[in-house]
């Protein structure tokens, strides 16, 4: 149980109403109970501002009411950031710390285990795997041969990455992630049968990296598949061989990079887009939903959408005359026939 | 081996031809050889009826006859469902129970496990897990703490379930999937990274769900993710944390939901289809395939296409001029040529 | 450490320049540093050619410089595959064999297991499963009853087959794919549910298949879905019940192929494509990435893109003329006013 005087210095926040407000569990604001912490950031859900039962809301600082609110407000430079440090304070009183390595793990002799790492039942730690301090490895999960894990980072349950691959610190890999699976290389016959490219490289993951459930990493043709600091990658998205992605850029759900494609940093990319290999995209870009991306994107914060994809504001106007094409081609008609008429005159 | 006669009681279905044919297997009308049980469901399969080597088709009471027909007809309501019947029959007269705890499975002492419950090796099984009786929990799983699994329900290998997720009664969840997972939010912060948002939430599973294999269900940020009563969901699908979908809606494979998108009933999501978050879709509405839906559809049983998404016959015939774009710009060039001679006049 | 001239002659290549070049490593032309060796495929790479710090680069034999280039060439008839074959070499080289069966895998009485086979710990091998000789099950792989894997095949950590599913000779199956889980089957029922339509079929993997990580690939409903000898399938591939896949047919990541379609032979399916169900594509077909196909096409070689697809060249000049589209109707809106002018005179 917490006032809202308490929360509103651990966030930095100003109080607006009753000081003495007490919480004790987190709500989203259009379910919120009385003695429940909520936040607006979405102007969407501004409505439940007015009618919600939380106890206490945080919202931004600059945010002009429309009518009263009953609830005690916090105001706070970022409603979001802020509410995120909240949960991440419960999280952290609520967890327990697991540690040590469960009796039904395999853990080679020849690898190295930092301290105060967790190893689940059915792990698979292979020969000359090296693993960070504080990291947990869930059941299920495994590394093989030379492959190393930074500290602190967490590899959910049934995670699988192939030899030589590296993962840095403060990293999190959720279930059914697969890192470093060959690069889908095949060198065509005559015959019409395709020959195999080895691939002997690797994927290289950097510090502060998320990465959701069933996702893929392919390792490099030769060389590595890069993830750079900071980036997000969501579920069961696909990044193929030699592909680079920069810092901090964040990839949706079920979005796909092709092979030797590199990104620069803070790009944004929707879920389900699909870029081609060989090309760039600069940093800042942002890539639509469902977007098709044929070609290299250099100009800086440029945003595109659409298959192939192409400047967002033009992909709109064209969208919405494309909706009314039947229309147009009636147009074009009524035009033939008056041109035609005219012309007989 | 069953007569025509024998299944026709089964299916409470009208015979037609020899009522003593009898068949041992069952084969795709296509590819039947005698002593083979059939259906006709699909009309386009119907040049297969009279031609067929099965001893035995079900087909629609009231489906008419081109040709006549070699083999002995049973005529149901459902050809379908009768078929799915019979197979039903078939398979749970060749399965063995399957019950008990295997050797190597790991399993909290501080876990209630139900009355002939299956738990295959090398599965996990944390503390303060409930298991439903007659469930089967196949090699590989992993269920986290305080996860509760229904009566009936099976979990094949390699499935992951996080902390605190409940899955109903009756539910079948394939390979390869991850409920409960951390959803994908992330604060962007001043100097470009982001920050992650604890999520706090959990993933609400109802009776009767099935989930295809390498689905991904996210949890909620706060509250759950829900998936409503006899809902079905196929492989590959992205399911976002706080969506909910609503009773009997059907969503193809590798279709993503984002999140805090809510659907009615009984909605039918074709296969590669996106929905944005934060939108409401109404009962009934079908969405087609690769569809990218961006704002909510509130009138029931609608269909919609396309990226983004409109309606279906409107799309259709945008669709068709479309094609025909080159061929309409050269009649608008033709158009502005003689309109400009006649101006000369 | 190789010489240039040693090279040469694994690969049938000719020299140009210093035969006794020696190269210890594998490099991207791009990145090489001395002591490498390289390779120039992609035309597009051409640039890194003149500057290149690799000691040895293999290209075309016709190949035509534009500058003298400092590396000794390699000339081969086909420098991708000659640097595929060294590859391969080294990689065998380089991995020592793993044979025997891992102390954790838990292996029936009632599997027959061939010669030289490795199983890895956490293995699943179910009565009745027969394992070719040379083949390697990693670590946490589940195989069904009676699941047969052919010689010389791997599966690589976490792969799940279901009961009865048979995989040929010298196939690899990459982490986390799942073969043979129940195909999407539901007979609609008048109170909005669905009766499950229970898969009773199972999937045939021929001989030298590739597959990737993450990718489903459904049993038959009866029959088997198959998938021909020498096909390669990428990562988070949807393939559904009773559909069948030509031989040297190439599936690129995220696409999806629906229900009982037929693909012929050296097919290319581009990324993200989607095939709707029960349709036939003629052998030698291309079907762009991300394209909707959504009807049989019949014609050998064609090769199509978008949704619905339609012939390349042709969808590339109206996708062109579609970005133009406010233009076109900005020159509609003109002719319009001329023309209602003219009528006045």
């Amino acid at each position: 149980m917490f006032t809202a005087e308490q929360i509103a210095s651990i966030i930095n926040a100003r109080i607006e109403g009753d000081a003495n407000a007490s919480v004790r569990s987190f709500s989203r604001i259009e379910d919120a109970k009385p003695g429940d912490l909520s936040f607006l950031a979405n102007p969407k859900y501004e409505e439940f501002l007015y009618t919600s039962k939380a106890s206490v809301i945080i919202i931004n600082q600059n945010f002009e009411l429309k009518q009263p609110v009953p609830a005690t407000l916090l105001r706070a430079a970022d409603p979001y950031s802020s509410f995120a440090t909240l949960l991440k304070l419960y999280q952290e009183h609520k967890n327990s710390l697991t540690i040590g390595i469960e009796e039904n793990a395999y853990v080679s002799e020849k690898a190295e285990i930092g301290e105060n790492v967790y190893i689940g039942a059915f792990a698979y730690i292979s020969d000359g795997v090296k693993i960070g301090k504080n990291a947990k490895i869930f059941p299920g999960v495994f590394l093989g041969k030379q492959v190393e894990v930074g500290e602190n980072t967490e590899l959910f349950p049934n995670v699988v990455i192939y030899n030589e691959c590296k993962i840095g610190n403060n990293c999190t890999v959720h279930s059914g992630t697969v890192i470093g699976a060959d690069g889908f290389g095949f060198a065509p016959q005559q015959d019409g049968t395709f020959q195999k490219v080895p691939q002997i490289g690797n994927v290289l993951i950097e510090d502060n990296v998320e990465i959701g459930a069933n996702t893929t990493i392919d390792r490099a043709t030769i060389g590595s598949t890069t993830i750079k600091s900071g980036a997000k990658i969501d579920n069961l998205v696909q990044i193929a061989h030699n592909a680079e992605i920069g810092p901090n850029t964040v990839i949706a759900a079920q979005a796909g990079i092709s092979g030797s494609t590199k990104l620069g940093r803070n790009i944004m990319i929707g879920g389900q887009a699909g870029l081609v290999g060989h090309i760039h995209i600069a940093d800042f870009v942002r890539i639509n939903a469902q977007s098709g991306v044929s070609k290299s994107i250099l100009e800086q914060k440029k945003a595109v959408t659409g298959t192939p994809a192409f400047d967002y504001s033009a992909a709109l106007r064209s969208q919405s005359v494309a909706r009314r094409l039947p229309e147009l081609e009636q147009r074009i008609i009524e035009l033939e026939k008056l041109v035609k008429s005219l012309k007989k005159r």
